[in-house]
């Protein structure tokens, strides 16, 4: 089902056709959703979104780098505003319900509750975050973080897109005035909630409905090049070799094993590896491989790359080989409200929803609001954990469970 | 040093010049040669060759394939043929030594010989095969090959180059004719002897100058396919992972360990990994990685392969993956004959010239003899065990040490 006139969707209130409302606006024949950055399917979105949520009777405006922002005003004019939604930009050919299900999400649940409940004594605003991914230029996280003031637009001066475009100049090009005075920064947040899609396999594997996320990993990234001697593979002896190959294969083998007995929620990657010469006759003199390390807590982290670092040491000691490991990438773990967690799992509990608290080990908006604002992330089960594809998919039932339970934490919160 | 002129190479007569000289036609400026064959620097190099075996009193002649011979002639008619020398192409950019020194050194000898003690009984024959390398065309040893009638013209009827021109129109532009009956098999020949430089590190490493080959091994290369998942390197725990690269790792890993347990003489490489999709925060869902495994002995090869198989299926049972293992390249070992390895050690224990026995683990035009009449084959040390390679070298002393040898091998089998 593709619904692509505007007009039709204020009968839209399923959350699984709103879903597909939405990623309708930059969706391929294959199924795949490119909504990159300011591209003409990304303001499309934006603006389908403005009339939707209008007509939820919700005002609307736009802050200087293009986040869109829905707004049911709140009785108590002294509170301080509920946030809930999360980003619009896709990566390149990506799923249908990455970042959309958690805006319509809390379109669908702000106008369930004005609805049944009329206005709330907290302001809430649904937010349609302008980017994530940073799948068009080389920063993410830039509508979050222009909001809590992490980045300003000068930030965005020197990030280039692969055609030579900079964030500022693509971002005129949709009408965000690049030389905009006025600062992004919101001081009268109270809290942000994003519903999201796991990503993972966790909650199918445990046959849970709904994620409710304690932290948000850290990262180090590092590149490891081992430095070997190329030679015959015929008459070069196994005793005379300095193959980069088999002592590379050994620190994986390593690193893997050590990640499985150090800890359930910490997890190591070696996803690329490149080989010199790379012939099938030739002992490769030089491997270059990655690891991307990820827990919730920094000593875990800190403590798994010593041991991978001393380990590296000992076999270039042993031998006799030079053994880099640069890090490229470090981005520390995130902690998610205590308190607003402890809602959400009493609410899930009381009305009877499966659920289960996990650690999100992708990066989300909730991980920049979570240093700034009170936070909670919430998951729903992604089938076979596939996302960043045209295959992602949440079953229906899955997805009216995270809407039932963000309607009822929003009533919570802001009644 | 380089040599340009044809008429100076009457005087020159040290092996270190000639080799230079020789390897002079084709030579490129960062001192790589290429001499791939049927080219104009093949040709010439040959033609050159054949200029001075002339002016050393050698009878001239080229096989059908282009296969040159100098022969001297033996006082005893009724005896078959001693055949001493290596092949004239190269690799790209390829080595000064590979080849040439055993033409060169061939040519010094029989002319050191004739000069001291006159005709020999048996006839000899210096001989510059046309091809070993397969550089050009995808087939190799096509030129001793064609000798013991392993190859017939007929079989270089689809063997193209990379600018689809076939191995005997190639051969035509040089001057041979492609739809010649002539056979080229000789039954004339009692043994062949090929002086060769190692192209591996044994020698260096044990100080000896001079390598009696016993075998030249055979190889076995499989491409190992290990089938996993890919999924998000964040948000899939390490006991849900059917990580295709952490798997490979551990084969690998078995791989060299196994290897180096079986036998001295056995080598196994991985050369060549390529994963699938080979980025930094994805598991690879698929690596594909080559094996060349290589021994003296058929039973040990079988043995070992056997074994490998064995350890993939236990893997793919254990995981719950698919791994392919299939086997794309077999050749046999060849026997050296035990006599004339027998006499090359007396005389080089008699010369007191430091030696060992040993196994080749690349392939040469030997083994193609080896099946054909009795053949020896020698090594003299080669620096790093670089080959293929501008850096490619042997020094002079080694050089020399091998003509002494072959010299007085073949003083001992031709007078």
């Amino acid at each position: 089902m593709v619904i692509k006139s505007r007009e039709t969707t204020e009968q839209l209130n399923d959350i699984d056709t709103l879903v597909k409302w939405l990623a309708s606006f930059g969706q391929s024949s294959n199924g795949g959703v490119n909504r990159l950055l300011y591209s003409n399917d990304w303001l499309k979105a934006q603006e389908a979104l403005k009339t939707r949520m209008e007509n939820d009777g919700l005002n609307t405006r736009y802050d200087g780098v293009g986040n869109l922002f829905g707004r049911l005003e709140g009785t108590d004019k002294n509170e301080k505003t509920i946030l809930t939604g999360s980003h619009i930009d896709t990566v390149i050919d990506g799923g249908m319900f990455d970042g959309v299900y958690g805006i319509v999400a809390s379109l669908l649940a702000t106008n369930r509750l004005y609805k049944k409940y009329g206005a709330p004594k907290k302001p809430i605003e649904v937010v349609s975050l302008c980017e994530e991914e940073g799948s068009r230029f080389p920063i993410t996280f830039w509508g979050s973080s222009n909001i809590i003031g992490k980045y300003k637009l000068d930030d965005g001066l020197n990030k280039k897109d692969t055609d030579g475009i900079s964030i500022l100049d693509a971002m005129e090009t949709v009408g965000f005035d690049k030389n905009a005075s006025t600062s992004n920064i919101r001081d009268d947040i109270s809290s942000f909630i994003e519903l999201h899609v796991e990503q993972g396999v966790v909650l199918e594997k445990t046959g849970n409905s709904l994620g409710i996320v304690t932290h948000i990993v850290g990262q180090r990234r590092f590149n490891i090049k081992v430095i070997g001697e190329s030679n015959h593979a015929g008459t070069t002896p196994m005793s005379y070799r300095k193959d980069a190959m088999s002592i590379s294969a050994q620190i994986i083998s390593y690193i893997a094993d050590k990640a499985k007995a150090t800890d359930p929620d910490l997890v190591a990657t070696v996803g690329k590896l490149n080989a010199k010469p790379n012939v099938p006759n030739v002992i490769a003199g030089e491997v270059l491989f990655t690891l991307d390390v990820r827990h919730y807590q920094d000593s875990v982290l800190d403590n798994f790359c010593n041991d991978i670092s001393h380990y590296l040491k000992f076999i270039s000691d042993e031998q006799e080989i030079d053994i880099h490991m640069d890090k490229w990438m470090s981005v520390e773990p995130v902690t998610m409200d205590a308190q607003l967690t402890e809602t959400a799992k009493k609410i899930a509990k009381e009305k009877e929803l499966s659920h289960q608290v996990l650690v999100s080990g992708a990066g989300h908006d909730a991980q920049v609001f979570g240093s700034f604002c009170p936070t909670v992330l919430l998951f729903v089960p992604s089938v076979n954990g596939i996302s960043h594809s045209p295959k992602e998919f949440t079953k229906k039932e899955d997805l009216q469970t995270g809407v039932e339970l963000l309607t009822a934490l929003l009533y919570e919160l802001a009644y």
